[in-house]
């Protein structure tokens, strides 16, 4: 049961990068709600309290949160049922908290994993962010999709032999989590005649932002925010 | 060649209906640029015009592009050929244009019929807004992809046995401008078990969204902008 005397848990979508790419509204819940948390890697501060800093004019309770960075393996529970935990005692004593979200919150993001642990016990709303698909193709200056084209997104880490059957459809791909998974991705596309007009963009819309065709990618650079957009013409 | 003289031609995104979720970057080039062009039909303002005006507090010259709703049949060349002639003679002398888009420009906007006629003549920059999946899911609070999931977009207007072969696929499927196709689409979720937890989403973010499972849904009523989230779990 939903408790109605608690504060309200914000999943804020501050977008790909560029601070000026969030919302107004995640830029007034930033500044409404008593703590703000964000996923923070060991050590730093981890991309979201970058992007969402510089809107901050407020005072909250900063609440970084140890999250394992959304790659294989599934990840730990436990980090997860502490933070949930964590952010459960702050609703609870009345406070609003604002868990700010690479991108948006519902779209590959961590966000989800608190969600579910807190779902039905606080009043929850999300607040949805530019997405790094979008982004990539605005770098690039190309259609995402146009008319009735499909999309498929398939995420890096899949398995090769799934990969490659999906690699069949008509339309667009955009690829993501590529980071380690360059060179295997690089191959399928070559095998599936997508790799001439693909293209590789990394940080988007960030100041060291990096568009480039697949032959010129070293692989040995490919952070895990990077992205393949290809088209079956 | 690209002109250096000429103003710059912005795709601005203004996000899925909620004004407030503009960018900080789509408010401010709204009122830096000396013409605001936006999509209209027929007769009245249309949606991107409506989501932005609240936000404009500069005068610039107002231009409706009387542009054909991205329905079959394609676009009508000729309105697109007049309304980028429009825009070329602005940008021509000196005047930068934005371009309101609801969503996002490249995401199956009408933008990149004008994109692709003004590209290598003018600068042209696109901002990226909140896409119609992410507003659905939040509107929904399900998480729209997680972990290693595929998600496959499939336009309504798409033939039934296209439709019928990609939702075999795993994963999450988005269904776009549901609009007259809603009964197809539905018969098709119910043929490859989607339907039971599936579900529909209109006007997301707006005061008269409407999320509902889609056995209640009244197809005489479903508007083009109207969206179904369906998972194979």
């Amino acid at each position: 049961m939903v408790n109605q005397t608690s504060g309200v848990l914000y999943g804020l979508g501050v977008g790909p990068g560029d601070p000026e790419l969030l919302t107004l509204k995640a830029v007034r819940l930033l500044n409404e709600c008593a703590v703000v948390a964000y996923p923070a890697p060991e050590t730093g501060a981890g991309l979201a309290w970058e992007i969402a800093k510089p809107h901050l004019s407020a005072s909250p309770e900063v609440l970084p949160l140890r999250l394992p960075i959304s790659v294989d393996p599934f990840p730990a529970q436990q980090a997860y049922d502490d933070a949930a935990e964590s952010l459960a005692t702050r609703l609870t004593s009345g406070k609003s908290v604002a868990v700010l979200c690479e991108g948006d919150p519902l779209f590959y993001g961590s966000f989800m994993y608190l969600l579910e642990r807190l779902s039905g016990k606080f009043r929850i709303e999300v607040v949805p962010g530019v997405s790094s698909p979008m982004a990539c193709a605005a770098a690039l200056g190309w259609p995402l999709v146009a008319h009735n084209e499909l999309l498929t997104v398939l995420p890096g880490p899949l398995p090769e032999a799934e990969l490659e059957s999906r690699l069949q459809a008509p339309g667009v791909f955009v690829l993501m989590k590529v980071g380690r998974h360059f060179t295997k991705l690089r191959d399928l596309l070559n095998r599936c005649d997508l790799a001439d007009d693909a293209c590789y963009v990394e940080h988007a819309t960030r100041p060291d932002q990096r568009v480039l065709p697949l032959d010129e990618v070293d692989p040995e650079t490919v952070p895990y925010f990077s992205m393949i957009l290809a088209r079956r013409a």
